[in-house]
């Protein structure tokens, strides 16, 4: 939109390579991911999660990778700041991860996180310990298969590492990190599940700086921020906060109108109309129909009352 | 879901028949659906304008008429109450109307509400009283069109009456809506933007009961639902107070997560992350994977430490 | 379309418990299903290498299942015999089953093939012997729940065993088979890729009439058809010819005309335009527009020369 | 592919600026668009009535925006020439064209088409005398917005005149040919449904080389190119003779096939199955599986018999 606006890619690049604490925040449709923009945040996490629960399905890849990819194009096309796709797994193997890079890509997607888990994936919090993660070897292929596909240098691959959310130990998570990362990951997502950072600072400390670090503090969510930032992570996500406090309000709203049957219990609790427009950028259609319609011709019509 | 439930379209047919006022309330993708249902709500209005704007996009057709069957797919996955559709003009003429009726009935929803605008459509909210309407004639073939497509007996076609929103009067609007009712409409949708509910209640003055009457009182929002009840009204749309809310509850949430930088900051105002999860039946399929995976087999993986 | 039409899975039920030789012809568009339904074949083979060949996609799960389900609506949708889809391992774990079979319902889809295969396949006819199957277990899970989730009764369950593709003996064949079929397959599909019908004969001669047997001899093309009617076998799929066949025939016309730079080269060879119209049933429009269009006022347009 | 390949809009122009008759072949899939390019065509004509035919409907904008950008999106995946996309009339107006070239710029289609018919539009072959043409100030607005959005230099939108195919003279298809250029249109498609050239011919006689013109020659087909090129056209498009070749084939299989209940019937006149897999780049899957994916461990299967 500006004249000198950095492609999206390289804004999440340097995101990741900030000397200072970044932050993601979660949206799910084009609605949302506007909103995230407006709050003035750098970045957005597609969660999948997220995108999942609004569309009315589970977190298990019910929707296919493609109606996925159209919510993220949506999402792409409202905003002018990066977006990092939560990818599950890559929906399949290595060759199913090419093929993703590329539709990103031209969607102007700016990067791609995927798990080592197997397709089809459950969601981290609801996964029990039993759970077989991938290969490692196979999971380094869809690395490499994915940086071999990009064309945008800039294009980023965060691995996720799952292993603490399925019960292994810090070996096991520095193990596939350090296999990620030379499989030529751009980050690493170490991902807990824990009420406290402990398994999060634990992997810094071993990590230090080889390469950025994200993490989810969905479940620690009491820890500061700068507890994070001291222990060397690059960036936080905050990753299903606008979907939880849209329900928040859905919920309210309907069981409001239900029992009351007025809109006067709810109109002055939420935006105006004229601000639905607003997000949708009304003026600018406006505007453009003055250059690009020819002045209707009220002829046309019969005559009115 | 329970052994004798009522066919979809069999429900909304009778909200338009019932003696009392009937609700329907805004949903916008699968998840606002399930949250429609769940406030005990018998009806879906399936907003355009909402649909529009979370996908990040104008309420002027530029999603396409496919993607917007997408999302009311997904919306009907979602619940078992009826949703009416707000097809906007019909995405072009009686043929397009054809495909979409078919369609729709494939998918599971009940019934469809077409305006007597041109395609491509403006908001009513933001057109201009210049703009020109659909050709009776024209209109009337669509509804035609419509009706004899239909394999379902129950689905419904509402046919909604521009005329006041462009700034015509009572007499074109019962023209209109005559014309519609004889066209084999299930019921006329008064549509208004006026801040009392006047023009509304002047046509019911004069249509009696020819057929249901559906109203949308986005603009008259102060008026009780008893004048609608007392005026001959059959049912009333909250077109769009869903979305609205959540746009509030995610501006909120998005501007104070960039400020403090620190979850505490709306866990406690939003809904726990396990609240999604109920919201997707996850519980459905951890029972499913009980009847339909083999138990896992933990030789299969290596060690854990 | 005639009045008392059956149900197109009502059909291929049939088809599989008929008396007689039957076969299915492949289709990979809705084109193309309608060229076979013309030809007088009582059902059509929704081939997965065909449909991925067209789309210009591998037969490797590129295209996503949701690309894939387009098509074979478009191919329901043109046709009014029973369509077969061949749908790979199912896309994912029993929940993506789950899915695909209320999804193919809702469109028409008479019924489907799972093979024991794992996600992303690979083509039979260039996989490896070394290629692993899928866990017999897990493939019966998927296969009950397929029955489980058919709100149709006559929806067809195809188990395809691929024991013999990737080079087990009979006896591997034979349990697979049977326990698909106590899982509740409608029908089993032995697949072979040697040129002479021997797997295939022997896995009959010990099947007897379990369950209704589906072949694909694309391989062993020269078998005379007698020979697999007296072996017991229900369907034979003609599995990729027409596809083949028009492979055949654009190369022939492009490079003829790159070469010859006239279409006076190709006219005789190919159908007329209005042979194109005709498959498109451009003349049930022609006569619904004089029904629900209104006459074309021409003075809106100013006089021409 | 190559390492100095040009851009595809900027070969698509070449074409168009190119001195020589240049033609263009029509495709309507992503394997009919391989084989235009292994023929050694330089482009592509997307053709809507080829496209519209191959999923199984009509050629009156039944598929939707989205359904057709699609296939045209798969098309230029498999392919490395240019693809000019038959857009019909933009699919609404000149806000759903702006919209339209952002989305095929992301999929890398070079250029599209655009005709001065109103939504839905009839197929030019079977649309008769009376049928009216966009108003030529608001077919120049959707034009400006077209060139206005682009953001590649070198995408190409190609205005056609359709004055002809209505019964219209020359002076206003030469009015309408010069507003479209004013406009900004990289070139004009003077369209005609005659036997013979003598309409376009009029046309180039008039015009000069004010900018490059482009015809679709079906009904002329007997006309040598040598008269085109002398008539200082730039582009010839066969238009749909993949599409009618695909048909004759395919009617004649499948009819031989139902009768003669044998494969030998058809095998030697059809391409070998390894062909289709050539032409799905299956080798490159091979080759990338080496590098990729880790040896399969064989001893995770069971032992063979």
């Amino acid at each position: 939109m500006e004249g000198i606006m950095l492609k999206k890619s390289r804004q999440l690049k340097r995101l990741l390579d900030s000397k200072q604490l970044e932050f993601l925040m979660e949206a799910h449709d084009g609605l949302s991911a506007k909103i995230v923009e407006e709050a003035n945040f750098r970045g957005i996490w597609a969660s999948g999660l997220c995108i999942s629960a609004s569309l009315g399905v589970r977190d298990n890849n019910e929707a296919s990778w493609t109606q996925v990819l159209e919510v993220v194009e949506f999402m792409s096309d409202a905003t002018a700041i990066p977006i990092l796709l939560d990818a599950d797994t890559g929906y399949g193997n290595f060759n199913n991860v090419r093929r993703l890079v590329r539709k990103l890509e031209q969607r102007g997607v700016a990067g791609m996180c995927i798990e080592d888990k197997l397709f089809p994936k459950t969601n981290s919090y609801i996964s029990s310990e039993k759970q077989p993660l991938a290969d490692i070897d196979e999971f380094c292929g869809k690395i490499k298969a994915a940086k071999d596909s990009q064309q945008d240098i800039d294009f980023c691959t965060i691995a996720r590492v799952e292993a603490f959310i399925v019960g292994w130990g810090l070996a096991e998570a520095l193990r596939r990190a350090e296999a990620y990362h030379d499989a030529g990951a751009d980050g690493i997502l170490i991902h807990s599940k824990l009420s406290v950072p402990d398994q999060v600072l634990a992997f810094m400390k071993e990590w230090k700086d080889t390469c950025p670090v994200v993490i989810v503090p969905t479940t620690y969510y009491s820890t500061p921020s700068q507890v994070f930032a001291e222990g060397g992570v690059s960036v936080v996500i905050w990753a299903n906060q606008l979907l939880r406090s849209s329900i928040s309000a859905m919920q309210r709203t309907s069981v409001k109108l239900y029992k009351e049957q007025t809109l006067l219990a709810v109109e002055k609790e939420i935006v105006p109309v004229k601000e639905v427009f607003r997000l949708q950028n009304a003026d600018e259609l406006k505007a453009a129909e003055l250059r690009y319609l020819p002045a209707f011709d009220s002829s046309m019509q019969s005559q009115k009352e």
